[in-house]
This record gives structure tokens, sequence and C-alpha cells, in this order.
């Protein structure tokens, strides 16, 4: 007989698999002690935080013993204003994983049925499960949201629809006449949760401009992120623009203070760096460019990408490639547990960086 | 005709009120404009972040853009070695506020029991409801937590029993033989979650040796923070001591980058200053005792505190004394948020903080 010395784990939570994140820098020097280090499977900022940012945080110091505000106040009010909105628009939370798993905490009750797509990032589903919703995967078409599929799919037990965009790991989009045709197909207690953790990055005229879309549809809810263009994922800080209705109703269900003095200070000076802005964008405009002409030169299969990272498909084993760039010093991020075993994932880099990525795929074709 | 723009915000949510946390500097800054301000409602250490947290802060400026580590190894590693357990002993979290959402959510399903006494910390009902549990409050004896009636309260449905100890806002506390009875004397699938959050300042000799208790009841959790002896508030460091089997439970339910860089590296740099905590144990020792004996001499009741605050009922009317006291700059903590109207909580302060409190107390009972 097994004596039980704890509460059974929730059968709700038995589906979740354990995120796996990007190799960090520690794990391969430790696995393989390459001579050299290229970070690309994360989709970090290879410039680093920007200067305002890394001054805020040192300055701070001296304030840690005090609890930090519990509204986020200055930088609801910076983030309105660049947006054109009011600070009642703005959520902020630890990251954005903890506003999703917020938005989940507000509205969903036991059985009820969240969409997702195949090949997306795992925190929709994760949250989901959290609070035992019912969730319902709806098949990508090429590797793309298919819209029409989550319309078709949504019924009155329908709650959530999270979709990412540009999509994470693919970097593929869809436009603002394809979510606004979407909005309008759906009835208005859904829902629709866009994560647009790489929407600084995206440059297609045809980008959703969901801060316009949500005045039509106030069941749009867009959510940011400070951990890429911004260059904090050391932070976590990420942030829901929506209505002030529903902003209200995620206020009163967070923990009082869960956005650190750090965090605050930091995305609120990184807000005001638009230099460190532009160099990044520029910079990844550029990387991403030569990269992609380069692994077509290498016999890749490499989608278009809105974000600060490329899917390419190689002729040859992914996960070989993955295993060789790894011991020359490249970390990527295979694709396998998005579900897309033939793909790799790899970060626009600094020159450096990509030269790197670069020589060491030549090299595994040569070999 | 209402038209509904969201989706409904959950019914097990509906009984929470919103948290009120002590009042900031700003806030009465700008509310009265006092000449000088002391922060004594929050419980913030008043020496400060030891020197160095600090410098951990400032050394990490450059690493911001890189994701924490997800398993906050190292901290995990200083807490096991300071405890004598191991690392898969601990579980790291947004502040202990996090750990206890957390808790719940790997263990309560809609409708299990949970029970909390009254006269304590807002939290643990609220992350209750989070997942809709159903709350049955024990009411106090003299104030004090009354664990024979938790035990006959405890059924087949009980899932979780959350306690504070020593507990704020009282400062009162259960002894080790209170505890072990306690354990005893219920079944080892309730989870007994006992909140140590100023278990550093405690110094009774019977304060109960929660790492000590665990071994022979595997279903009881301790909960610590950085927040108050550590002085780092502002960074939002809380962790749970438990069994191996229960953090991994705990483990698969957190998001991977739950608790940020400059919290990890701090408070790993907090854990190795001896120098810093022994200075804040001995500054709130001397200034409890001060502070105990002149609030008596001003007709004053206090309730004999293991905790960093004082918990004092005055001969007169407390909210009009804490109103007085605010004019004043001097930051309290009115309690009937906690059901208890005629008291009021006040931290042990710096010298300088303690004679402001003592003035503006005086000045109040001789105008």
């Amino acid at each position: 007989m097994t004596v039980s010395i704890k509460p059974a784990f929730r059968n709700c939570l038995l589906p979740l698999q354990p995120y796996v994140p990007g190799s960090s820098t520690e794990e391969v020097a430790g696995r393989y002690a390459p001579i050299r280090i290229s970070k690309m499977g994360s989709n970090e900022n290879p410039l680093g935080p920007g200067p305002k940012a890394m001054e805020a945080v040192r300055n701070l110091a001296a304030s840690l013993s005090v609890y930090p505000d519990a509204s986020a106040g200055d930088l609801r009010a910076a983030l309105a204003a660049a947006a054109g909105k009011k600070p009642g628009n703005f959520f902020v939370g630890n990251g954005s994983d903890e506003v999703l798993l917020l938005i989940a905490a507000t509205y969903l009750n036991p059985g009820d049925q969240v969409l997702v797509g195949t090949h997306t990032f795992f925190n929709y589903e994760f949250v989901a499960r959290v609070f035992d919703g019912e969730v319902h995967t709806i098949p990508t078409r090429d590797l793309r949201y298919d819209l029409p599929a989550f319309s078709a799919a949504a019924d009155a037990r329908t709650k959530l629809i999270f979709l990412c965009n540009p999509n994470n790991p693919t970097g593929l989009y869809f436009t603002h006449t394809d979510l606004a045709g979407f909005l309008y197909s759906l009835p208005r207690n859904v829902l629709v949760v866009v994560d647009e953790a790489y929407g600084e990055y995206a440059d297609a005229e045809d980008f959703p401009d969901t801060a316009a879309l949500m005045e039509d549809f106030p069941n749009l809810v867009a959510v940011r992120t400070f951990s890429k263009a911004y260059g904090l994922a050391g932070l976590r800080v990420g942030y829901a623009m929506a209505s002030e209705t529903i902003v209200k109703d995620l206020r009163q269900v967070k923990m009082p203070f869960n956005v650190n003095l750090p965090a605050q200070k930091a995305a609120l000076a990184a807000l005001g760096d638009a230099e460190h802005l532009e160099r990044t964008l520029g910079l990844n405009g550029e990387g991403k460019r030569s990269l992609t002409r380069e692994l077509e030169k290498l016999g890749c299969e490499v989608l278009p990408s809105q974000g600060n990272f490329l899917c390419f498909q190689p002729p040859g084993s992914a996960a070989a490639i993955c295993e060789y760039l790894f011991r020359q010093g490249v970390i990527v991020r295979p694709l396998n547990r998005f579900g897309l075993d033939r793909w790799i994932r790899v970060t626009v880099g600094t020159q450096n960086q990509n030269s790197h990525f670069l020589e060491a795929l030549s090299a595994f074709f040569s070999a």
C-alpha cells in the first residue's frame, strides 16, 4: 500500500509537458567546451540591454528594500503615451507569461473551451490547462494559422483564443485584414488574445494594427513584451493592451507586487531609449536579409520572418545539424518540441554571431 | 440590452476584496506633504538592502538581455546548504505570493476545502478563490490561531491549510509542540503550509523548527521570503521548503522564467551576507523592546511580537490616530482590513524612525 504524503497532483495538469527552454551558455559550455559560444536559440537581443535601461538598474540598488509600485503606474502611463491610449488600457505582468496566465485566471472556468494553434509557443495551452480548460488545437495550413478553421471551431463554450503574431517559431504572420475579418466572424464574448512578442520587429505594411482594431473589437487583447526588441529578457516584463474593462478585471486577479522594481524601472527607461530600439531593428533587418540569402545558398528552405529569428529547413537531418552546431558553440533551437522535426530556429545575431553560425553550418555540409 | 464585450468574470473571484497595500512614501507625500516621512507600514527592512545584494544588482546590468536561470539553481543550492537540505527541497517564486498561488494551482480542485484563520495575511484566501476552493475561516482565540479548531474542521474534502507564523499582523506565534501536535492530528494528504515570512526575526526558543518537522511530516511546507529580514521587498523573492516530491510537483506548474535575474542574484548575495542579517536582527530586537516600553507608557496594549513589527491597541480611536500619524509623515498600518478595527501595526524602524513615530503619537495624546 502506498501511503499518500501529499494531496494528489491535479488531473487537469497531467497532460502538461515540461517546457524546455533554449539552451543556456553555461549548459553548452559545460557539455561541449567550445572555443566560442554564440547564443542564438532564445531570440534575445544580440545588442544586449540599452544604456538607459542599464543605468536605471544600476541606480536603484539602494531602493531594493521597498515594495515596488503595485500599479506599475509610471510604466503604464508611458506605455499609454507611446500608444495613444490611456493607462487604464495597460496591464503589466511578470513577463507576458504571467499576463497570459492571469487572462486565463480571470475568465476561464473548468471545461471552457480554448482554441490554440499547432506549431506555436507552449504557454497558451499551458495556462488553459492550469485552469482546467478544454484545449482544442487547430492545425496550421502550410505552417500558417488557419483563421477560418478557428472561426468554424468556435462555439458557445469557447472562451479564449490564443494567437501568436508573428508566430513563434515560424516568423509567419497574418495581416490586418485577416485579423479584422476573423474578429468580425466571432461573438464578442470570446476573448481573442494576440501575442505580439515580436511585434516591434514586424515591418510588413499590412501587419495588424491591434491598437486600432480594439476600438471596434473590445474583445481583442494584444500582449507584448520587453524581452525581445527592448533587450530585457532577464527582467521579465510583459503587458497586455486591452479595453479598460478587461484591464480592470485583470487587476483584480493579480498579486499586488507582481512586477519588481528593476523590471519596472528598466522597462520605463527602455521605452524612452528610441536609439537603442532603432539600432536593434536595423541590425535585425540586415542580419535577416543576409542570413536568408546564405541559408538559401546552402540549400535550406527559409520561411519569410517578421520576427528576430529565422525558421529554416536544412537539406538533411535537423537533429544532426543542431548537434553539430552545439559542438561548435552555436546555440540554435531545434523545433522538434514545436512539432517541426525537420526545422531549426536561429536568432538573428550580431554580424560576428551570424558568421559563426554560417561557418559552422557550411562546415557541416562540406564534411 | 447589455451587449457583452468580453467573457464573464469568473464567479469564484467575485468575493475577492481588492488588496490595499501599505501606503507608499509617494502617496503620503502627495496627500499630506509632511516635512519628514517614516515608512513604517509595510514591514520593510529599515536598514535597506545589504551591501552585497546592492553590489550584485549593480554588476548585472549588462546581462539583462539574457533569460534568467529557469531553475534558480545557484540560489536553491545556497538555500539547501544553509538549511542542511537538498536543492530539491526548495522552490523559488516571484515573492512568496507566487509560491502560495502555485501551491493552490498544483493541488486545489474546484470545491476542495481550504482552511485559513481570521486576522491574517490576505493572500491565503485569495489563492484559494482563484482556484475555486471552498474557504473555511477558523476564528482566532484571544487573537491566536486556534489549532484544535482547525483540526476539528478538517475533513475528507480538506486539501490545504494555511498558517502564518509568526502571524501577520499580530506578531503572535504557535510553538514547535503546538505545530507537531497539530500535524499529528491531521491526515497526511492535507497540505499544511506555514508562511514564515517573519521567521528570521523569531527568537523564541520554542519557535517551530519546520525544517526538522518536515522529516516526519512530509505534508508540511514552509514558505519564506527575502522581502523582510533580507531587505529585498523590491525584488520579490520567496521560496518554499518542502519534500522533494512536492517541489517536483510545483516545478511542473511554474512558468519557466518566474524569478528574474536581479532577484536571483541579489537573493544569493543576501544569503551570503551574515553581517547585514545580524545588524538587522540586532536593530529589530532593540527597537522592539524600546517601542513596547514607550507604547505601554502611553497606555497602549502591545502584543508580544516575534516579527519586525508591533501590533498595538491605543486608548482611543485607531482610525483617528492613524490619520494623525499620516499627517505627521509616519506611515503605519491601520488594521481594519484585517478585521482588527481598534489595532495598529507599526514596523520597527531605525532609532530615528522610532522616535518620529513616538513623538507623533505622544503629540496626539497630549493634544
